[in-house]
């Protein structure tokens, strides 16, 4: 199954990705490009030292129709079957998401419901939880509400930051993630209403 | 510390509570009354059985005003200085919880923020989580908003009703709130903005 892995930052989790794919534990998954919105975005470079295709489309001065006509076309001439998002930092509305039902799967640094949208990190130590971790789920048109696919927790410490809290869940995330994207490549997870299955 | 517990149903929580207190595991806090709105709650029996005073204060016909007057008179009558509530099905308004600042607590079960509210475990089954589980906290004028004392995580599983869910919740809840309870009596809490530590 052919992967698009979006991005606008840094890219850590595109390189759990591409490490995973180095030793085949990705299959039949296969990332075949990098798209980015952000000109400088980190994650391109590690794309094209991993030696995949990378593909920018700058979101600026571009409707939101117009920009995701520009990603639609470019999956289709790399004939991209799903989609990891791994910070990327653009809203896809319902009229890209409708395009690859449970094909769209995104991760959030906390337990959805709770702290969806920007900084969770953040929203987690202001609130004052105990247990926060990451969340790996279907995109749909809602923000941060689709289907959930796996959730792992991490304990919240009494002198954590977000920074130090955000780290704490990166690392889970960059185990949880290549696991989920091998059994989407594989056909293992199933949905029976918001439930999803991983067989 | 005299402690009163608040309860409207069966009071398996309150009967963790009575298993700890008969071991010597509440000292320094002692249950002096248990509480109930409801006159055929089971956990009154528990109460007498474990030989505690009980008070029956029913909330029908009371204005909310009048029913939490009760409640204050009988709490200062025995002299109570902590309150548990555990099932109690009552919403107590910011009248009745500014007399006792992080001297209420409640336990929860879900994960809070999420699922606030009645039938938490039926909400988590809905959503379609893979991970919930037990929150204690302190009580305020919000609907379970207050301070997070501390959270215990359990998982869902792809066959769980709301049932079982709520079954594997409930047996987290029995071993962690009488060590919260404790920690509280001994004046081991202690609040910095939302963030509770315990020393």
């Amino acid at each position: 199954m052919k992967l698009a892995v979006f991005v606008s930052g840094s890219g850590t989790n595109l390189q759990a990705l591409l490490d995973a794919q180095a030793t085949g534990a990705l299959a039949p998954g296969e990332i075949v490009v990098v798209v980015s919105n952000k000109p400088d975005a980190y994650a391109l470079t590690r794309a094209r030292t991993a030696g995949v295709a990378t593909e920018l489309v700058e979101h600026r001065g571009l409707e939101r129709a117009a920009f995701e006509a520009k990603l639609v076309d470019l999956l289709e001439r790399h004939r991209v079957e799903a989609i990891v998002l791994a910070g990327f930092m653009r809203v896809l509305t319902g009229a890209f998401t409708s395009r690859f039902p449970q094909r769209i799967i995104n991760t959030h640094p906390s337990l959805l419901p709770a702290f969806p949208g920007v900084d969770a990190p953040a929203q987690a130590i202001t609130y004052g939880v105990k247990v926060s971790g990451v969340t790996v789920h279907f995109v749909d048109a809602t923000l941060d509400g689709g289907p959930i696919i796996e959730q792992v927790t991490v304990p919240v410490w009494p002198d954590d930051d977000a920074a130090k809290l955000h780290a704490r869940i990166l690392a889970e995330e960059h185990r949880l993630l290549p696991v989920v994207v091998q059994r989407l490549a594989a056909g293992r997870l199933s949905c029976q209403g918001r439930v999803v299955r991983a067989e």
